[in-house]
Formats: C-alpha cells, sequence, structure tokens
C-alpha cells in the first residue's frame, strides 16, 4: 500500500516538476569537463578487510573546491546564456554550494551573491570570498535567508542556483557516478551521504539508465534523518532544525529529490554522531586522505551492516574534503 | 678549500663503503615491483600560486605502509638468498621503518624482528605487530638498542637491516625518484627530507646518473640539524639526542649516506618546528591529504626560500603519512 502511494504521488509530482534526462547527465559532463577533475578512485586493503567487501572510493575531497558540489555549480552556471549570465547567480547556503558556485561563477567572469546567516562559520564565509564571491548577511532563519534571497534576485536579475532543489545542479552531481561506473566495472552497490538529496538523485539518475542492476543506498547521520522517516513513511517527513557533525546533510528532501529516492534507492541506511566520526578518523589515519564527517556516513553504514556488502563489489563517493581544521569535529 | 677537503674524505671513505650503484637502482625497482604501490603524483594549483612554483608531490603517504620505506625493507628482504631468507631479518627502529621491514618480511614469510625502546609510541608497536612483526624491547640508548640488536643476531643469524645505513635500503628507497623522474618531465629542483638521509642518498644516486642537472635540496628541521651543520662543516657533525617533530629526521647522517650528501647535494634548507606544523596543516588542508610533520618540511623550506624555486618545476617527496592522530602533533 505504502508503494502504492508512493508511486501515485510521484506521478503527480512530477507533472509540474522540471526532472532531468540522462540526456542533460551526458550534456553536463560535456560542458563541465573543462573546469573540474576528474577524480581518482582509491581503494584501501585494510578497509575491505574490514568489511569484507571491495571498496572503490570516488574521491571528490580532491575535486576543485574540495567537494562535489563544483559539478551542479558548474553545471548550472555554464548552461546560462551570455544574457543571462550577465545579471550573475545567486544562492542561499553556508555550505561547500556556496564556494562552488561562487568558483563557477569566478570561471565565468560573471558575479556571485550568497546569502549566508551572520553567524555562518567564518571558515565558510572565508572560502566563498576566496573565489570572488559576495556574501550578504541575514538573520539566522530559514525565512530570512528566503526574504534576502528574494529581494537581491528582485533587484539584479541574477539566476537563482539552489543547492538542490534544481534539475541542473542535480544533473551536475550525477557526472560523478558517471565516472565511477567509467573507472570500476560491475559494481554491486553505490552508497552515497543523504542530505537534501542532490547528489543522491543525480546517482539515481545516471545508473537507473547506465546500470539498473547497481544498488543504490543513501547513507543519513541518525541525528538528521529525514530521509529515512520520509522512505519509511512513504512520503516527505521535513524535521526542523536537523543537528548532525555532517554539517553537510542537515538538509531536507524535496519533491524533485524525493522523486528519486523514492523510485530508486534501495534503502536509507542510518549511522550514529559516533560512528560518523569514528569512520572519519579511520579513513584519515588508513587511507592518509581528509574526508569531512559527511562523506564518512558511507563508510559507517557499510561497517554496521556488513551483511549487506560481503564479498561485493560496492562504490563510496566521498563528497568533499572541507573540514575546518582549526575546529576538527569530536578531534581526539 | 673545505671542498677539496671533502673531495679527499668521500674517495677515503668509500674504498671501504659498499656504495650501491644506479644499476642496482634498476634491480631494486624491478624486485620491489610486485609488493609496492606506484604511488601517485599530486599538483594543488593554491600551493603553487603560493610558492610561485609549479610542484609535483610524490605521494609515499599512500605507498604500503604509509610510508616510502615499503621500498627500502622490501628491496633488502626479496634480495636475500632463500639460505639466508631463513634465518628472518632483524633491525632497530622505532619509526616507519621497522612496520616497513616486517610488512616485507610477513610478505616473504620468514621473520622479522625489531628491537625497540620499551617507551617507544604504542601504535608503532601496534604497526609491527599488525605487520607479524616481533617486537624485542630495550632500554631507550642508542647503546641498549644496539647491544640487543647484536646478541639477537648472534642467537638467530638474522640479516640485520639498518634503516638507512644500507646499500640495498639507499637502492630501494631511490626507486622513489626514479618513479618521480618518469612521471614529471623537465623538473628544475627536487626536495626531500633529510634525517640519516637514507632517501636523500637514494635520490642523489638516480639523478646523478638519470638527470645530474636536477638540484638536489634536503630539507631538515632547524632543531635536528645535524646535515645542516655537517654541509656547512664539509664533514659529519652528528648531534645526540634530537628533538623534533618530525620525528622521522632525527637521526644522523653516516660516511654511507654523507658521501651522497656531499657529493650531489645542492643546498641544506631548514625549517623551524612551527613552519613545518603550518606546512603539515595547510597540506591537510588545501591537499586533503594527511601527510606526516617530516613529510611537510620540504614545502616548509620552499616557502621560506622562495627565491630558490620561483617559476621552476618542483617535485617534492611526500615522505609518509603515519600521524597519531589520537595525539596529533600540534593539533590547533
Amino acid at each position: 500500500m505504502a508503494l502504492l502511494r508512493l508511486a501515485i504521488r510521484a506521478t503527480d509530482e512530477t507533472a509540474s516538476m522540471d526532472i532531468p534526462t540522462f540526456e542533460d547527465v551526458l550534456k553536463a559532463h560535456e560542458r563541465i569537463a573543462p573546469y573540474i577533475h576528474r577524480t581518482p578512485v582509491m581503494t584501501s586493503s585494510y578497509l575491505n578487510q574490514l568489511t569484507g567487501a571491495e571498496i572503490f572510493f570516488k574521491c571528490e575531497n580532491l575535486q576543485k573546491v574540495g567537494a562535489f558540489k563544483a559539478r551542479g555549480a558548474s553545471n548550472a552556471v555554464f548552461g546560462l546564456s551570455d544574457e543571462e549570465a550577465k545579471r550573475g547567480v545567486a544562492t542561499h547556503s553556508s555550505g561547500n554550494h556556496a564556494g562552488a558556485l561562487s568558483f563557477a561563477a569566478a570561471l565565468r567572469g560573471i558575479d556571485a551573491t550568497v546569502v549566508m546567516p551572520h553567524n555562518a562559520p567564518a571558515a565558510k564565509k572565508a572560502a566563498v570570498r576566496s573565489y570572488g564571491g559576495k556574501i550578504i548577511e541575514c538573520e539566522p532563519t530559514q525565512a530570512a535567508r528566503e526574504a534576502t534571497l528574494e529581494q537581491l534576485v528582485a533587484e539584479s536579475g541574477a539566476d537563482v542556483v539552489h543547492p538542490y532543489d534544481d534539475p541542473r545542479v542535480i544533473a551536475g552531481q550525477a557526472t560523478c557516478v558517471l565516472e565511477l561506473h567509467q573507472q570500476c566495472e560491475a559494481l554491486d552497490a553505490v552508497v552515497a551521504p543523504i542530505g537534501g538529496g542532490g547528489l543522491i538523485s543525480g546517482t539515481c539518475l545516471a545508473l537507473s539508465t547506465l546500470a539498473p542492476e547497481i544498488r543504490i543506498y543513501a547513507a543519513e547521520p541518525a541525528a538528521a534523518d529525514d530521509a529515512y522517516r520520509s522512505f519509511h513513511a512513504g512520503e516527505i517527513v521535513t524535521r526542523d532544525a536537523q543537528q548532525s557533525v555532517a554539517d553537510g546533510l542537515k538538509t531536507n528532501l524535496r519533491p524533485r529529490t524525493w522523486h528519486f529516492v523514492s523510485k530508486f534507492v534501495s534503502d536509507v541506511l542510518l549511522a550514529s554522531e559516533n560512528e560518523i566520526l569514528d569512520a572519519m578518523y579511520l579513513t584519515w589515519e588508513r587511507m592518509k586522505i581528509i574526508i569531512e564527517p559527511s562523506s564518512a556516513v558511507p563508510l559507517a553504514v557499510m561497517l554496521k551492516n556488513r551483511q549487506l556488502f560481503e564479498g561485493q563489489r560496492v562504490g563510496i563517493i566521498i563528497t568533499g574534503g572541507n573540514v575546518d581544521l582549526k575546529h576538527c569535529p569530536g578531534c581526539k
């Protein structure tokens, strides 16, 4: 019954939503290729031993701006006509998307304006400024963010690039698993973190055409489990003011990302805050790469759901490496 | 005058020393290829901007056992005859060489025994045990280490593989720059850390034949500056009980490594403890890779000697990534 309701809802909603296609993913990959890295895939015999699986880590921590967000932002910015581009781009974000949009706009030589709560971490503000982005501060509420952005856009005519609820962004993020699929043959499953669902949606979009036999798991902090609750309720469940050490994953699904999650995700798996930090430091220690807490959720859920992945070839998307080392979360 | 004295000393000493040749390097590379990684070379546009140079980082932190030491140890272990190998290998070391020798011995299926001071860090002991090495503890003095090792060898007949004062080890470490030279064309300089001088000796050995026009710089902690003092005195100057956050670089040169340093190194450049830690965290933050303090000394000296490297193509050997994250040195 839940599944049926789900199917009906998805059909209803998608009628009024702009859902990107696989063709959009291929176009995005071609469009952004000059501006992003084709990131390497790494392996670790130690972590293979520990999980009983063969894991392929797609290292988007080594991506431009230190996160996969460079893909979606570049696709949006370089897909604009010259006329549209002139008016610049804008968003509200206090995370990697803010830096990524500023980065892409600078490459195209246009303005990027980012609405940020005045209490956003100094490191995030510095990242935006380092790429030439302009910051407009607002009160730290969702309403203030949206009102400030609206006013800004009314004045400048800037194109709003949402961090995840945007077909251009989803198609851009999809290029990550497109590459992973080219780099690693015969994967059995892919595990990626879920926040607002942009990356998972892109992953579903690409794999449902390329290799529908590959299972897709969304890995989520138990402390910010709106996707888990939505998955089990069969409809979007939102949670206010979610807090997690995985600061990129506190956002809620929206109809456009729920469309993909509800249709193509095999399961949403949860990890506790401590499990996330343990998996993060384990990766630092054993793989010698810096990954941010959000990126550690997939390994954390693999470690606690060994039976799901044992003996299989599993792709993990390491989403980013932007950790403020001065305020290292739970640093031991 | 100093140079003349140097030349005479070198000739005197090498007559009685077993100095490896370039042919030994090629043989070593072939011998160890099945057991080690051909590590990637990474770049960072940010660090290029900061230094004004084009830097190519040879990432031995991604090597087996997390350090270039896997090369020299594997070369020594796999160069033994079956008869010699049966009696096992032994060393005294409290650093990466201990783990590397245990790793190589395990691959060959022979015993490795490591003499370690009883106060050596638990993490280092754990690394040796994780590769199946056997630890013999002793008092934390050089005399106790050597006496314990001597007694052990008298009983077992094990082959002693010194961490750096061993021609097989130097030839093995030389394979690192051999690969770097294949991976990056037309380098102007290579900068590598110096402790006992095994890696620098290997670097000199390989480049003096392959590409003598490439300048070689040794990067040393100012707090453990025996190589710097030796270089300027024109003869080996040893310092007791050197202490540095770059714990792999506290050892002194020996005649065999001084042979290479005195003949082929352009300069020994120093960095303070704070400069080393700043360069380490800068690399973590910007390159998203974990490097140990010793590995940060080359970048630290490049940052303070900008004029030496500006506009040039410079190779840096990232020697290892074994940091005890539980006791992160100077963690901010």
